[in-house]
Parts: C-alpha cells; structure tokens; sequence
C-alpha cells in the first residue's frame, strides 16, 4: 500500500528551523508567496517579538500555525532543574496561546546521569505537573519520540510505542504523539504504532524529511525528502489511514542547505514535497 | 538488581579491532601478558596469516578464541550481489573452524536502495542458505542487532526483539544472537528480550563499551566502560541471569584510543573493565 501522491500544497508546512536563516517575517512572506500552507513556528523565532502580533502576522499571510517547537527537556538529575523544565514548558504553553499554535512539541529530554527508567517517570510526571495549565490555556502537547541516537541526552523516548504508552497512562484531552519519518522509520513496529495513536485519537502532527548515506552530523545533516533510504509515501499512507488530515510538516536541520539561498532551497523542498512524499 | 562486581580478567576478551594498531601476534603476546582471558578475531586481522596455526599462536598464549567478527552484508539489490555474501560468509564459516572459533558474528546489512522489511528478508534466506555449511563445519552463527543509527546501509536488524524472531523462526541449533550495549542499551524492552534468548538457548554473545555524550562519530567514537551512560552492569545482570557465563568482550571502535599507545590503553581496559562492567 502507497498514499495517493500529493498533488498540490495546501497541506504542506514548514518549520521555521528549516530555514533557519529567515527571521520569521522574511520566512512568513516567502513561504506565503510560495503557496506554502502552513509554518510551525521554532521558540527561538520569535525572540524579541510581540507573540501575539507575529501570530496574526502568520494568519494575514494565509499560513496556518500548526505548532510551537519545543517544550520538553524535563529530566534532570537535581528537583531544581526538574522545576526549571516545568516552568518553562508553561511559558512555552502560553506561548503558543498566544501564537495562536494548537500545540506544543515535546522533546522530551534525557539526563545522561541518570538510568533512562529515571528519566522517563521523571518526563511523564513533568507532563502530568503541566495538563492543569495546558487545559487552561486550551493547548495541547505532543510526546515526539526521538530516535535512538539522541537517548543519551535529548530524549529518553525513544519508539512510538513507549510514547503512546505514555500518552495513554496520562489519559488527557490534551496529551498526544508527533509522529517524525527521520525518527521512526527503522522501527518494524512503526506501522502497527500509527494505528494505535490514530485510533485513540492522540496523533497529533507528522514530520516529514529524509535520512542520507552517509549521515555526517548527528543533529545538522537530514535529507530533503527523496535523498535518502526512507519511504516517505508508505509511512505518509499509514498515517492517513487512521483519518489523519493534517499538514505534512518539513522539518529538515542541515548545515548544507542553510549555507545555501534560502529561496532556492524553499523550491527545492516544493519539488521534493510534491514527488518524494 | 545489579551485577555482582569483577574480580578477575578471566572473563575478559578483547576484540582485536579495539586494539587495531597491533598486529594478532603482538595483540596475543599483549593480552595474554595482561592477563587477558580470551580474544575475538576480526578476519582483516588474518590476512596473509595461516589461519589454523594463528589459531593455535592465541591458543598458545592460554587466549581462549572467542569469536570471528564478522559475516553477513546479506542484503543487495541485485542477486549476484546476494549471492556474493552468502558465498562470503561460507568462507568465514570456513576460517573460523580452522582458527577454532566456535561462532560467527553477523553484522547482517541492510541496502538503502530498498524496503527494510525487503533487506530483513534477504538476511533471513541468507542465513538459512548458510545453516548447512555452518552445521557441516560445526560454527554457529551470532545475529547481533545493530543501533538503530546503522539502519540505512549496515543492518536492518535493530531491535534485539527482531534478532530474536529471527533465530526462532530460523529454528537451528546454528543460529543465536550477540548482545552488544552499544546497540541496544536504549531499548525498553531489552531486559525482556535478553532473558528470551537465555531461555531459547540463543544467547551466545555479549559486547561492552560505553556511549558518550557527545558522540562525534557515528562508527569510531565509542567510549571504554565508566565514559558514558550505559548501566553497563545492570545489562550483565540480564545477560547472567539467563545463566550466560562466557566471556565479556570489550570492543571499542575509537580513533582516539587507536592513535594511543596501546600497551596503555590496555591498561586502561583492564581499570575499566573491573571498576566499570
């Protein structure tokens, strides 16, 4: 089984991360010009900006907010870093009200420190510290698994399955999954796991990018779709066949195409959106 | 629950790929000086050697020969490339009875060109192919499931679950797994899956090194046990649990220790491996 193939992008978003160099205004005009649908807004873009206005600014240019990136990073081996995390994933919540975003992603975070047992009660409980808040500002967060590469330090998540375990045991309205190709696609479980949180309800956003070989850079060195080993169209034909009707989200760190023009590089994931997912 | 700690080296091997640099000859006289209990050969290691009399050179050094690393690249996109593994692996089969070696470690690839479950296929008929040469020369064969990180061009078995089906189904006296932390410490249901291959008889070998944070290098920045943030003796009480009382092998891949002086990174193994496994 294969998705239908993607014929226009009006589901196609775009992290600002992606391009990096863009100040969000700058990204908000040419996505905009580009016939992009949507952008996910990175925390660090909208430093120094009035959030509220810079999320109107996004709606006047016709792109739907589809996430703020990121909250998380609860594990920490001392109470007071732990209380830390919890207070700034209430700020980002209120930023993401404010923005106008219907979620917030969780990278969940990883003490190296620490047995990863440790700091994946230590990444549930400071979820369940945050539902009060998150109920009351009417935002939702999203448990992204990470892949395993990142286990030491950025999240101790690392499968869907362990992610919607935890967002079954937490049993809220307002917890679910992001569901990341880069992340999950090795998983021989993967297909079998997007059903299950597209059956409960809890899939939330969906990441599209591509893993090269060879991979040069742990964090800084993703594909556009198509340069690499992963079936973006399979895995996309999972994920719509639990309902889900939401943006295809590009989200590609790489050290090359943000040395590049930015506008070409946008034309380039336009081509790639359109025949490799 | 934890391991009981090391009080002697007679459990120790050394692959011989840790200590890169030496030629076997110089390894053997170095480990057996040290006090070393057993080696694991990689094949480059035997190149222009008579095999049978190396075997008995590390023999003669009272070096129990532990391992030969390593067989498998199963998968290719095309059938004289599969075929060109599976007569590899008939070799190394072939080597390490005459060396002594009483199993072959499979790294077992994976070819970014097609579907994983397409590469998990190639390996699995590649290994049955091989079942009756491994009987007639009395070798078994190790799966031993890779990081997930390796997922695009060196294995697709990444899970030790997948290891484990495999061996199962491949239902042989000849087919187990190899256990290595590096791999698989990430992995929630690893203590689970490590008393499976224990009860099945599956378990025929364990890997230590260490993850560090940060990891440079996706193959040659592996750290020596204490370095990183494996609970590394948490993972041997799993493995002795099932009753598995063969040797720990260290096998480190690190451009930094190779450009050491490897008498004392030896020394340094010997301090990690009784203070940190």
């Amino acid at each position: 089984m294969s998705a239908e193939p993607i014929n226009d992008l009006s589901r196609l978003c775009v992290h600002t991360i992606t391009t990096k160099p863009w100040p969000i205004e700058v990204a908000a005009e040419q996505f905009a010009k580009a016939g992009v649908g949507g952008i996910t807004v990175w925390r660090d873009a909208l430093a120094n900006r009035n959030i509220a206005q810079t999320g109107q600014l996004l709606r006047d240019h016709n792109l739907s907010v589809v996430s703020l990136c990121r909250g998380g990073f609860f594990p920490h081996t001392d109470a007071a870093g732990r209380q830390a995390a919890i207070d700034d994933n209430r700020r980002a919540l209120d930023e993401a009200a404010e923005l106008g975003a219907p979620h917030v992603v969780l990278v969940c975070g990883a003490a190296p420190g620490q047995p990863l047992t440790e700091s994946r009660k230590q990444i549930q409980d400071g979820i369940a510290a945050l539902l009060p808040h998150a109920e009351a500002v009417g935002v939702k967060l999203a448990i992204e698994p990470l892949h395993p590469m990142y286990a030491d330090n950025r999240s101790a998540i690392n499968t869907l399955a362990q992610a919607n375990d935890m967002a079954e045991e937490l049993a809220s309205t307002h917890v679910g999954v992001a569901v990341d190709v880069y992340h999950l696609w090795w998983d021989p479980t993967l297909e079998a796991e997007i059903a299950r949180c597209g059956r409960n309800g809890h899939l939330y956003a969906f990441h599209i990018c591509d893993w090269k070989t060879p991979t040069l850079d742990f964090l800084n060195d993703r594909g556009l779709m198509g340069e690499g080993c992963i079936d973006i169209r399979q895995i996309r034909s999972w994920v719509e066949a639990t309902g889900f009707t939401d943006f295809n989200e590009v989200e590609i760190f790489s050290n090359r195409y943000w040395s590049e023009d930015q506008a070409q590089f946008l034309e380039k994931i336009k081509h790639a959106y359109l025949n490799h997912s």
